[in-house]
């Protein structure tokens, strides 16, 4: 019996914003990112995703300005990079409206907006969504997202991963356990709406929240959205094992992947959950051609504007490395500038020249999953990805709007498809948990930290203290915060 | 020369729940409330709304369970009032990509969530409407509405409003005063998107905020959505006549509202500005028909199915009144349950039997604004509104979703246009704010508190405070929070 080869997810990545991260490409011809504040580029875009078969739209965001390289958001503000931004969760309905089909993984962070309003605002999404809606977890990582609400520094990062436990299982309790399957009965002759029995506060007081419930949405088709989440960090990882369904990782190389995932599913096997119930996706970049000449023509319009400063800016810089001559030792740098002794002076290696850095900084921190190529090269390289290195699916890099998206669904996803390495197309009604799982499995699964809410139960346990497993073993380090 | 006769403001009234404040109608023939998690209820709803001219459909909220009465939500529950309920800003997206001219406003309270949110996300809203964005500023009433965003009590009434203020302040800071017009420049060949020297930080600090910025959202058309607020205390018509653009108040009887209208006319004065810049909207309820055997029946329908239950439990009762017989004297009902000394106690007439009060309850607080008859009928009644009491608008009350929309673009519209008290049509591309004010006032006007802060002036002043005009002396009291 012929095994069948592993599909891919293949998830469209995005921002509300002009550029992302792909720095300096907004200013490409026929390039949309200009409109991100417009709906009509949410619907035209929705429209072309769907049109190409992507399995979800996945939106980054950030709360705060990128201020720190060079002291302040100038940079960031004159390379449009991630700012101005708009709330992602506001364009998910108006592409909603437009789409039968596609996906919509949104970033929402757990540090600074009470859950009780998410638990509410997520679930209406994925009413209005019919189901196809995802929530890409993130604790947020800028400091100036930080004193956008009213704290003077970042709360530390393995706080942020307990405060981020406490919020999921309040969410869990609003979404999972206050009301049953059912509740709704929508008797007219009686004039009765919905069932109170089965409706009921939920009565969550912890170390840093306190809710009442009940939840004032019903049961959607996926009650609680698809977790997505972002991560590499060893808190991170715990917190994955623990809740996420997608995890947006990566890797340096294979072996840096495969070091990563499989982390990733100790620490959820170490919850009694199946390690493959977590998908591991990368960020991808695929620029495809016709002809070896148009992606050489591709590639080279794509370098050439591509903005090192977006990248500096972006990274969050402590220093630089264009205000000085190319062979100034990037240590004589952080002693003159008083920042021999911050966390970014331990990433350079002794010896370093500034324009050795901005050449590293310019190729880009992996290019393990990168391919430029006519179609059948992509696919080959993908179908390596999917064996040798065990990725579950992709979120694509957008160099162009709609350019990408386009180029992907007419020249690489009949490629796919014809290798079997692809959904065939959509199926009707189905959620976006069922796209990823399967069949009847539009609920979070019993094993699932989550399920243990329904029906009310637990709700009275003492569990809401933001206690996380045990961290497991650091896998590869250097991933940085994408989203 | 002949003096215009004055239109009328006409919104559509709505709020994502099955029953919003016409009780025990949702079993209608035909009624589609049970279908408002379902994203074409929003887009049907626009649309009609829109086909029948409508300037704005305004969007109730509340962010908790109507608990009080019977002790418990479980009348609530039982009728569908306001649970489930489900987050307005979020179903405006749908609407917005369906339609190009009808405004909308919604509810968003400035007790819970942080503002730097707000402001990003209504800013977005503002844009993706291509400025059709109205916030309806609430402060948040429901004693279970504070334990779900961790507060044991409600916050006191007075206090929300301080808290409000500076809410505000916040939000014209970085609606008005971040970001200068002609911040984005959008030049390609010197790849600069924005200009960093007309973005700026905030620095807000103050007793209840401390936000940082720059707002991460360009100017909209409107920068500061239209304001609307539902008020009539003391306390609220203080903060209206410093910061409200459309209210929505109401009055038992035309000199009730006169005198509503004038102390906040008053109190916009008191601020240096002028007092027609308010606008006095009611809550009205039209039932049209072609016919007065028409009119008879849909009223006929309509009584008989209107839910006292849902009345009591909206209105928050501290005693039933139906579990007694109707002799019983109110006033040793309330001492059997402990509850003669409640602020509720004191609204009842010594004397009063508990079939007295449900009767009062079942006709309702105020008949001023509700017609019931042929179109002519209804036209004749509402000029009488807008020439002998002064009304601005109505929020126009469905009792029956879509009928109700849908008979008065039919029936009344048609009679109100001929009689000179309407406007004609849309205007193309026209905001809400220019739809209320006139051409060319897309924003807020100069006199306005909020726009001191434009080109960042005043960032730095220590007007962060929440500090109040001082209180108008208190209009027609009786007013219940409506949203």
């Amino acid at each position: 019996m012929a095994i069948e080869p592993k599909k891919l997810i293949v998830n469209l990545f995005e921002m509300a914003c002009v550029s992302h991260i792909t720095h300096g490409l907004w200013v490409l011809e026929g390039n949309n990112r200009h409109r991100t504040a417009e709906l009509e580029y949410w619907t035209e875009l929705a429209q072309v995703a769907e049109g190409a078969g992507f399995d979800a739209i996945f939106l980054a965001d950030v709360v705060g300005a990128y201020d720190v390289f060079r002291d302040g958001p100038e940079t960031a503000i004159r390379e449009g990079l991630q700012i101005p931004n708009f709330d992602p969760l506001t364009v998910v309905p108006a592409m909603a409206a437009v789409t039968k089909h596609v996906g919509f993984g949104a970033t929402f962070s757990t540090s600074y907006e009470p859950p009780f309003a998410f638990a509410r605002r997520a679930a209406t999404l994925d009413h209005l969504t019919k189901g196809r809606f995802g929530w890409n977890i993130v604790t947020s990582y800028l400091p100036n997202a930080a004193r956008n609400f009213g704290l003077a520094e970042e709360i530390p990062h393995d706080t942020r991963y307990a405060i981020a436990d406490e919020y999921l299982n309040v969410l869990y309790k609003l979404w999972e356990g206050s009301w049953d399957d059912g509740a709704i009965v929508e008797d007219r002759a009686a004039k009765v709406y919905s069932d109170p029995a089965a409706i009921r506060y939920i009565n969550h007081s912890g170390e840093h929240y306190s809710v009442a419930g009940p939840h004032l949405v019903a049961p959607s088709l996926q009650r609680t959205p698809v977790l997505f989440q972002a991560t590499g960090s060893p808190a991170g990882i715990a917190f994955a094992g623990k809740h996420a369904e997608v995890v947006f990782t990566g890797g340096r190389t294979a072996a840096d992947f495969r070091a990563n995932a499989a982390a990733m599913r100790r620490a959820a096997e170490g919850q009694g959950r199946d390690g493959g119930d977590i998908k591991c996706i990368v960020q991808a970049g695929v620029v495809v051609g016709r002809t070896d000449d148009e992606v050489a023509r591709k590639l080279a319009l794509y370098r050439e504007h591509s903005s090192v400063e977006g990248i500096l800016a972006h990274a969050g810089f402590a220093i630089d490395p264009t205000a000085y001559p190319p062979e100034t030792p990037v240590h004589e740098i952080l002693v003159r500038e008083g920042k021999a002794d911050t966390p970014f002076a331990a990433t350079i290696a002794p010896g370093t020249t500034a324009g050795q850095l901005l050449e590293r900084v310019r190729k880009g921190r992996s290019e393990r999953y990168f391919v430029a190529g006519t179609p059948g090269v992509v696919a080959d390289e993908i179908e390596r990805w999917l064996d040798e290195d065990g990725i579950d699916g992709i979120n694509l890099r957008q160099y162009h709007s709609f350019g990408t998206a386009r180029d992907f669904g007419e020249l690489v996803v009949p490629e796919l498809r014809r290798r079997g390495r692809l959904r065939e197309g959509y199926v009707p009604e189905e959620t976006l948990r069922e796209r990823i799982y399967g069949p009847g499995k539009a609920r979070l699964p019993q094993s699932h930290y989550g399920a243990r809410y329904r029906g009310g139960a637990h709700l009275d346990a003492d569990d809401a203290g933001g206690r996380l497993p045990a961290e497991p073993a650091p896998a590869s380090a250097g991933l940085k915060a994408w989203v």
